[in-house]
């Protein structure tokens, strides 16, 4: 980026990231990678000037003169919704690590030419997010769940996606999910009734609540926990909107929980979001007579990463690390705080070299990270101690990898 | 043995089993490996006169002279009850073949001095079977589904028992189980249903219906398919009892499928059963807030060896030798029957050398087999092609193998 990472962007920088989330579709590779090269500043001026690649143009020509970042930012600003930027100090970087190593491996496969075009939807962080609400950001998806499944949810599903949610929350677990009806709006309800945090992450503008009877869940979410979307306010929830928006609610959770799903269900879209990924896939039973668990059960049985069969809150704390103290839930939220303060403690490079980390399991040399993060191999070499002292990293057999999440 | 097995055993055959099957408790390892070594005749004369080691005396003292084989006999024949033994052309060789294995290398086990004492109730083939009903026995276990469950079964577990047991039964697949309330009865209810064969393995007397309320159940089990009992008529069904019948559930069955199990249910005994003897466990998934269905999850989330997670006939289907055919049940049941002629054309040698193969998976040479079958190895070469062309064996890298059943 042009721009330095050092201090909060000014009105400049978010006037060009509001342009940018506005004039593409979300989850746009060409805008992405153009912007990655370029900056928000430089990007959005070529946009706006039709000075771009021919793939670039294609995905922002319908509304690169219509847009109006001024407009977007005041009705923002009237809805108590702020944008985020990369460059903002409350961007979930620890959440998107992911996505950003998986966007540039696909960008350098389509370079290559080994992708005949340039994907649309993929697997990259968003340019920007549109947020409401006051709980932080920055450490979502360090500590978090997010619970999945169907908006034709039977009674069951919503029970256990509420109790799941609730304890969950009890141990300071971050409950992340869609707006939908069904599960989505039992996990939140969930979460709101343990007084914790929930992310609801929204297809659509966050001051249009989408289904509109959900006003009141929108309202109270924000209240205790945040409202994020890749799109400006007043954006409709278009179909495609959803699909890119399940790539983010799997990013932000550090495991990714499905509690009922038919066997098309678009909860199942998320799971193979979550797996591409490299984030634990959890599955919830449920009677095989029952058509919303067979998306579940199926899950458990793939050949390939099957989805790992919780029964309760206790298994699934032990995948978003926080299943050593079960037993006691003030040891487990101590745990969690522990953690959130390392990473608010790191400095933005640190950051940079953490977010440059492939997926769990996989391990990198210094000079990939290097590579990878965008920052001088001095500047790696220095954050590596800071990152393991904090838990965040560890020592593999070829240089370092993700700490796992404590069992 | 000391007698042939070339023939249907004679009175003085019978007598001698009818009384061993009375005068110790059913898996009872000393007296197994006595009557191995000198057959039953021989055996029952010694344990008659106390003429035994200590450690046979120490399990038919009680009741060595009071027990009467006469009596047993008589009782048998007047309910209809018929006393098998490996002598017998319609022994399940194939079923126990594994109990075989896994008798004999335990009993090494405890010869070499490896196990502190004989060990009681362990994975033996039984001396001998009571049997009442007309189908045929030998070929149990061949294309067979144990299906086990509490007893205190919900309405989705009987309803799951009742529905999959029609299923499997519709495809000529034998349903073996208890006699018990809950599960075990709606087993039988869906084979019956299908006018199927189910096997009913009692854990006391045949001519004893436990419980009481079975009386019916067993009379129309009897009519269509068989009832099994190591015990003789009269016998009581004690505790003990019940844990060694579970053996034999699942020997009979070609794999274990769990339908409703509590957190120490007596079914996830059986399925540990089924685990040693290398055959398939198959668990059905259940809410989570039942209790009767945390045992099938446990089975499922087992580390080492786990459940297969199932949820449809056709998914049972594919683990005992009917998955090719799931569409049509008619093609299904002409492989079964296929299957079933198959093992009846073997003469004794070959289904002998059949039997000293050990679980599936495992190969052994031409020596190793003599040894396990106590066929002369020039008898075991002359009938490996012979098991071979009859689809029941496989070569293997070392040797040979049981034959994978068809998927």
């Amino acid at each position: 980026m042009a721009e330095s990472a050092d201090q909060a962007p000014g009105e400049e920088h978010l006037l060009a990231a509001a342009y940018l989330s506005r004039v593409a579709e979300p989850a746009s590779v060409p805008l992405w990678l153009f912007v990655q090269q370029h900056g928000y500043l430089t990007s959005a001026a070529a946009v706006r000037a039709g000075n771009v690649p021919a793939e670039v143009a294609s995905c922002t020509e319908a509304r690169r003169t219509a847009a109006d970042p001024h407009v977007d930012l005041a009705v923002a600003e009237r809805t108590g919704i702020r944008l985020l930027t990369p460059a903002h100090p409350d961007w979930p970087h620890f959440a998107f690590a992911a996505l950003q190593v998986t966007g540039l491996r696909r960008a350098a496969q389509w370079r290559a030419g080994l992708r005949a075009r340039p994907p649309r939807g993929e697997l990259i962080p968003p340019l920007a997010l549109w947020v409401r609400g006051n709980a932080p950001l920055a450490t979502v998806g360090v500590r978090s769940v997010a619970v999945v499944g169907s908006r034709a949810a039977t009674a069951y599903g919503e029970h256990v996606a509420s109790e799941f949610s609730y304890g969950l929350a009890r141990h300071e677990v971050v409950v992340v999910s869609g707006g939908a009806y069904g599960i989505d709006a039992a996990a939140h309800r969930g979460a709101l009734a343990a007084e914790g945090c929930s992310v609801l992450v929204s297809a659509g503008g966050l001051d249009r609540p989408y289904p509109a009877g959900h006003r009141h869940l929108y309202d109270r979410t924000a209240e205790h926990g945040l409202l994020v979307s890749e799109r400006p306010p007043g954006s409709a929830p278009h179909r495609q909107r959803f699909l890119s928006r399940n790539r983010l609610i799997a990013a932000l959770g550090t495991a990714t929980l499905v509690v009922e799903a038919a066997s098309r269900s678009g909860a199942l879209n998320s799971a193979g979001y979550a797996r591409d990924l490299g984030r634990p896939v959890l599955a919830v039973p449920g009677p095989v007579t029952s058509a919303m668990s067979a998306g579940c059960h199926a899950l458990v049985q793939r050949d390939e990463e099957p989805a790992r069969l919780v029964t309760s809150v206790a298994e699934v704390l032990s995948y978003c690390g926080g299943g050593q103290q079960v037993g006691g839930s003030e040891d487990a939220a101590a745990g969690g705080e522990a953690r959130s303060r390392s990473y608010d403690g790191l400095d933005l490079v640190a950051r940079s070299v953490l977010d440059g980390f492939p997926g769990r399991g996989r391990s990198v040399t210094e000079a990939e990270l290097s590579r990878l993060s965008g920052q001088p191999i001095t500047q790696v070499i220095a954050a590596l101690p800071v990152l393991r002292e904090a838990g965040l990293i560890a020592v593999a057999r070829e240089g370092y990898r993700l700490a796992n999440p404590a069992r």
